[in-house]
């Protein structure tokens, strides 16, 4: 069993069976929640429940978030009963959240002054990846905090890149997920086009899949969800939709123009507006389809 | 030695190589092209040369065609001393150029007033492809003319999609170019505001590519090219920006709202009005990087 | 009496008014139309009815067009028993349709040919002013061609702009026509997005349209349209979707990046595909007020 | 001399005559600002002169504030030395700059707790309309708080409208931002392509103007500014561009999806990323003339 104690705040989708993995890896782990009854499950499983952010940083060497927006990190950390509140020189908060950089470097300094660390951790890979601790990890703070973090960190990736200082994580993270959202709108568009003007959508996803204009979320999105009509959300438009809203806040303080970007922004918001906000994130081509009278489904 | 005799018009970069292996194959090959150098030089490998379009047709039963813009196709079979002069009933026009559903059917209308077949056969694979005879043939035509036209088809392509009727070639490929020029722009993007929020270019590449924003255009342009600092020509700017505005001609003659696809086209502009026309398609990056006072090279 | 024979090609809600303008102003009219029973009503008024363009072109020395989009221009003056089969040399074509450059570039040098001048002479102010007599009339061609053609075309206009050479006369009235659509959807953008803020809307139009915000469309669009709810054709959204097309058309022939046009002709394809093609240009919010599940109403 | 006492943090270029209307009006003034040369400058006009936000809100019943970013409003009213520190319940923050809703109603909120009020009153109109005292008002808050400050509004502006509860003024003034944004940008577009397409420009001015194409921004641009080659600031890119982010901010608060105004806020991002941030709004045009290789100035 590790020395180095582990605490978890926010057992979500992607939280809970990450904190899982952590206290597999025999990191002692004291847990809280907003909802409780996650809190009990993974007591049952041997953590130590605590009743606040504030009491989980007062038994931990390493604090774990991962929780959906940079308003609740900053409320777990900095807010009434935070980490902030019980946290001690030396400790380190390791964010698996997806936030924004500028969020990060605020949450790093107030940390600073009392002697603890932040890293910014985001993950990617999606449940699956949480439940296997197959995550790709991408990593932005100090290198020595980076280094006492990197067990703990190999225990739900395997795919662990320090990128850089605090902050550097979520910017790689955000320009990933930037990348998902264009790559994926843009196949929607294409393929809704290409089914409008007769072709089969199978041979048409076939086709592009094994020539140029391939690219992950082809294959993510195509064969199981769209073609076959199925948009329960493994992740969800919502959830996109804010991470491309961080990545466009990104280039607005870096004062980089964005093109692509901003408008991939908003076509995750007609999603959203049209209804399906909670569906996966292959729901954004439903208003396009229904736009163009036609549907990308197998035949 | 095939019964069937080809015929090839347009020796540029992808006609050149292409119209070798279809001799290669056994096809005797008749050929013609706006610069003659070229057929001097096909001639001595064996080909037959021809003054005029009208000339080549009436020595060919598959009279291939692999030219730059719709214009061009319309004017080598329906102008002056065009194919449509000199093409017999029962003929096939092999088009592999990449031009619009629109003009493939105004083509194969009027070749079929004549008794003649058209289908088209647009390819992906680049020029090493096409020296390799490995491209992709997206075609669209009639059953019997593709079977007939199959054997050729074969000698220059490793995948053979028949992808509907006349049109259905184009709109396949079309459809592909639009996605390469969106993933291919959206890293760009994405790839610029990285950088320039801090982050070191080759580990920010490294990481997209492993993860949920690859793309075939991440490792086509950014390892070799455009962390290296080179453009030069495989594929140009001017070429994809004809193939995204033909695309996105698709859609308004479809009545398909195209919202990234319209865009792309500008950012396509971009590049080419900012002195980047000739460059490959990876010089896209080069007037974000200019406005962002960044460059996405390795360090 | 002028002793100056006019004819009139394209009687519809903007060219008959204008017919009979011209035939008032006194100058012989010979009409040609598709549709017959219009016909039938200017030589009720005094007109000679001909049965194709030829003949109107063989009974003119000013052979007025005014069609809805470039292919019907092409057509009845290049086509079957078209003007150019029936002009004398001499004669001018008016053409009253709202085309792009190119074309009016092509038909010219056509005409020409044949010892015939070409004008474009696209026309604002819509059907009142098409009644009234009181168009903008924006012209293009050879000054001789205009100063012979002026006292037609002060028949049906009051402003009589004489932009330059052929073509000029379309760009001129497709830059405005992109500026109507713009300022428009722009409008349609922000009136949505303050009155689901909680802004009511006629207030909201009041104070914009006093202030720096103001344009056209808002006068046009919001008092005695979209506030009222009312969205009867005027001008409809399919023909305001052309005359951007055919703008957009104009960016790509003269190498010039286009951000918003581009953009904007996709929101007016939006309103078309979503059913409201032949409705009011002011239709333009209702997808808009959809998606946002607000209405823009007078309360 | 009115009973009521005024303040005004916040002397730049709007704010000083505005202050210098509110004491010329009879409302005793006290003032403070970052830069303490104009504080001694109105204090030689018979201002009091405050070392902190907080000593102007002890004196004054009406606290007026002109700032430039909504993060001055936060630290001038809640930072230390703030506003909150000196105001007495009773008082009323009237604030005349140009910030979101949701920064109104955090300010108005925390204000509330001290027994005082806080009205957004964003104002329209420009330095010129500063110095003469017709700026148009926008106003959101309660009734009796805007009857309260309706005297002092009336001695800087000429139309003072009350838009609804806190915040509206905001939206009113944002909105209108955005189409000064959007109207502009548009024109830019359209005049360099006409332009680029061979018409003068005077001419495409002066046309599009009198007809259906015509805005306030047009008027504004282009005879005094663009066509003259003049970019001497009036009104920044960097302001403008300031206040669309905040309007499109609006429009992610309120889920409103927004195409133009999303482009547009990366249309003066690249303005500003030129190099031409602190010209006036008509340069928003000049990368676009660069890009085009044409300049939009009266020959």
């Amino acid at each position: 069993m590790s020395a180095t104690r582990a605490g978890f705040i926010g057992l979500g989708k992607m939280g809970r069976p990450m904190a899982l993995n952590i206290h597999k890896a025999g990191f002692p782990l004291t847990v809280a929640n907003r909802s409780q009854a996650v809190v009990a499950d993974l007591a049952s499983h041997g953590a130590t429940a605590a009743a606040t952010p504030a009491e989980v940083a007062a038994h931990a060497d390493l604090i774990c978030l991962c929780l959906p927006m940079p308003a609740h990190v900053e409320e777990v950390v900095l807010g009434p009963n935070g980490v902030i509140e019980g946290i001690r020189p030396g400790a380190i908060v390791v964010d698996f959240s997806t936030i924004g950089p500028s969020t990060c470097r605020l949450v790093a300094e107030r940390l600073k002054a009392k002697g603890a660390q932040y890293i910014d951790a985001p993950v990617s890979g999606g449940t699956t990846g949480a439940v296997a601790g197959t995550l790709t990890v991408m990593v932005g703070g100090d290198q020595d905090a980076y280094d006492r973090a990197l067990p703990l960190l190999q225990s739900v990736g395997r795919k662990i890149v320090h990128a850089g200082p605090v902050g550097a994580g979520a910017v790689v993270k955000l320009m990933n997920q930037l990348l998902v959202a264009i790559n994926l709108a843009g196949a929607a568009e294409a393929m809704v086009l290409g089914t409008k003007a007769g072709v089969d959508p199978t041979l048409l996803y076939e086709t592009i899949a094994s020539a140029t204009g391939n690219s992950f979320q082809m294959a993510r999105n195509f064969p199981d969800l769209i073609l076959k009509g199925k948009f329960d959300p493994m992740f969800s438009v919502n959830l996109l939709h804010k991470d491309v809203a961080l990545a466009v806040d990104v280039g607005r303080e870096q004062h980089v123009r964005l093109l692509l970007s901003a408008l991939v922004q908003q076509i995750f918001a007609e999603a959203r507006d049209a209804g399906h906000g909670d569906e996966d994130i292959a729901a954004v081509i439903r208003p396009l389809e229904k736009l163009a009278g036609t549907e990308v489904r197998a035949r």
